[in-house]
């Protein structure tokens, strides 16, 4: 469990770490998407900070947070001036920062759909993490709000811009696998009390908002196809208090237009290194980790062929990635994926997820 | 996929292969207990039999099969004399071999029942193959020719004696790997065309009843407890010909009292090298292989503390130690497990599954 996404947080990610990535050339004459960077918690201040730092397409030029003791600390770490310092009740006034192109929404989930609202409303263009929202209605309104605004929209799944899943993809729809019968995955972890994310409010939902959400998206992405049926159990395990307004475990089975058939689990209650197992009619390959911040690795067999094919990016070469992707459409004026519409679709799949495990509790 | 049951099948185990195996000492004094080998397949030929022969508590007398020309040929090489040869038809007239004890069923599925009736009724005891039947009342009209025969049962669940198997079972059951949350698993084989399993009346069902039952009963098995809800969804994807009669793919969820969640895919249109991977509040574990005729290996975490088990047996001492369990049993006049009742569990599980499957297609 050396590389989950979490104990990599804890261990690997250290101030003095990051400050090891190299910046960007200053040479470069290009034109950069300038960040605000909404939320400054791990995923923003160990991930994507750093790698915009380390992009040529991209810079942070205003900060916004709850904590302005914090926000200082790093806009002197990124030579954001003090004026571009917002707490959440100045947040609209980035409308009238003309240094500021886009927002990247690094907050709990309970506020994603709030905060790419208001940036849209402020003129700016939206990088928002996933889950996109906390509900259907939230994610169509975030669309709404940026189409009107002609403002683009992208949701940060990661995992697909990232290589070692685009093979797989390119495994599946090539045929190489043959046809594929099922997938087996599963991800979690053991989620200490006190966190946001056991707060319906702020996350609103348990870990397959949260976690479980990249194994619906990886199913999703990865066969090319929307679920035709879905079924899930959740249960509730640890009566300490932490699952009293979220689910602990949850579990789900998909079934796929074609035939296949996908099975699901996700835990705040155990420790699971996320892994995928693609089981298809010319060959087995299984992903793990697979959603990790690095170190991701396919391992299978293909006919008598075996695979191994360890991922040999380095950190943080999968948010660099992300950000550069979303810069260039914002300055090319193309549209970024992954969209607000398919982040729409995983609300609406996890919703009737939702939906089968309340029915059959 | 160098250790699933079929490859090995395939590969290792040859006539000059399992004529390497050595002969229990025939020095041995004490009573052995006396089998009829009913249906000469794969399982009979390339495992049961090595077995008893390599055991010192068993031993062959009689043979069962539709194909005169194997079993002369099988007689000769485990000295049983031609006039413990027997066609299906002259089956009955085991009741008048006193040198028979009990038998063992090695048939396709869909015989199991009714061998294993008439074999109660010629006064022997039985030791079935997994699946124990094709349905519940089938299995339940097995008990009770059993019982009123006063014979003993036993249904041949190799992986319940197996050394790895009970390894895990007894980490989940001291609580060494905490709470157990979820179990993912597969066990599959692309069938060829052809096959007895791929005809109903012969198999019962599809993957399933053949090869699924092992998830099925080591989540039961390792758990200790039945499961409280089930929901399966089962899918055709190649229109071969092949799954005209029986499933391709089926995946099941169950949710069990204690709240673990396992999931489960089988499927005759794929290889899957069977597997479980068990998550715990401290620990998690991978089983595979978990299901074959050697090599089982255990992997995983408990804590900080890495874990590699693999099994150190060789083959055919998963069936010895299958069949010294039965013929002890039955020497010392005691149950053996097993039961029936174990077997009917899985055929009463089953046909819920397969009911889900149905009302959910």
């Amino acid at each position: 469990m050396n590389l989950t996404r979490r104990n990599f947080n804890r261990l690997a990610i250290t101030s003095a770490a990051t400050a090891l990535i190299p910046r960007a050339s200053a040479q470069s004459s290009e034109r950069r998407l300038r960040y605000a960077i909404v939320g400054l918690g791990r995923i923003s201040v160990n991930c994507f900070m750093p790698a915009i730092r380390a992009s040529s397409t991209s810079e942070i030029t205003a900060l916004v947070s709850g904590s302005p003791e914090k926000a200082r600390r790093l806009a002197s770490q990124y030579g954001v001036p003090e004026s571009s310092i917002y707490s959440y009740e100045q947040f609209d006034r980035i409308r009238e920062n003309a240094e500021i192109d886009a927002v990247y929404i690094g907050l709990p989930n309970g506020m994603h759909a709030e905060y790419t609202i208001r940036a849209a409303h402020a003129g700016k263009h939206v990088l928002c993490e996933k889950p996109m929202a906390t509900t259907e209605e939230e994610a169509r309104a975030m669309i709404v709000a940026c189409r009107h605004a002609r403002r683009k929209l992208m949701i940060g799944y990661r995992c697909q811009l990232e290589a070692t899943t685009l093979h797989v993809k390119q495994l599946i729809q090539s045929g190489q696998l043959g046809k594929i019968h099922s997938i087996e995955s599963a991800n979690g972890f053991n989620t200490p009390a006190g966190e946001w994310r056991l707060n319906r409010k702020l996350a609103g939902g348990g870990p397959l908002l949260d976690v479980g959400i990249y194994l619906l998206n990886a199913c999703r992405f990865l066969l090319g196809e929307e679920p035709a049926r879905v079924s899930a159990f959740s249960s509730v395990i640890d009566r300490d208090g932490r699952f009293d307004q979220v689910e602990e475990t949850i579990a789900w089975t998909m079934k796929f237009p074609t035939g296949t058939i996908a099975t699901c689990s996700t835990s705040y209650g155990a420790d699971m290194e996320g892994f995928y197992r693609i089981h298809g009619s010319k060959g087995v390959i299984t992903v793990q980790p697979a959603f990790s911040y690095l170190g991701i690795r396919m391992v299978g067999q293909i006919g008598e062929e075996p695979i191994d094919d360890p991922d040999k990016a380095s950190f943080p070469d999968e948010f660099i990635r992300e950000t550069d992707h979303f810069s260039r459409c914002v300055l090319e004026d193309r549209q970024p994926g992954p969209s607000g519409e398919e982040g729409l679709k995983d609300m609406e799949w996890i919703a009737q997820i939702y939906k089968s495990a309340a029915a059959q509790s």
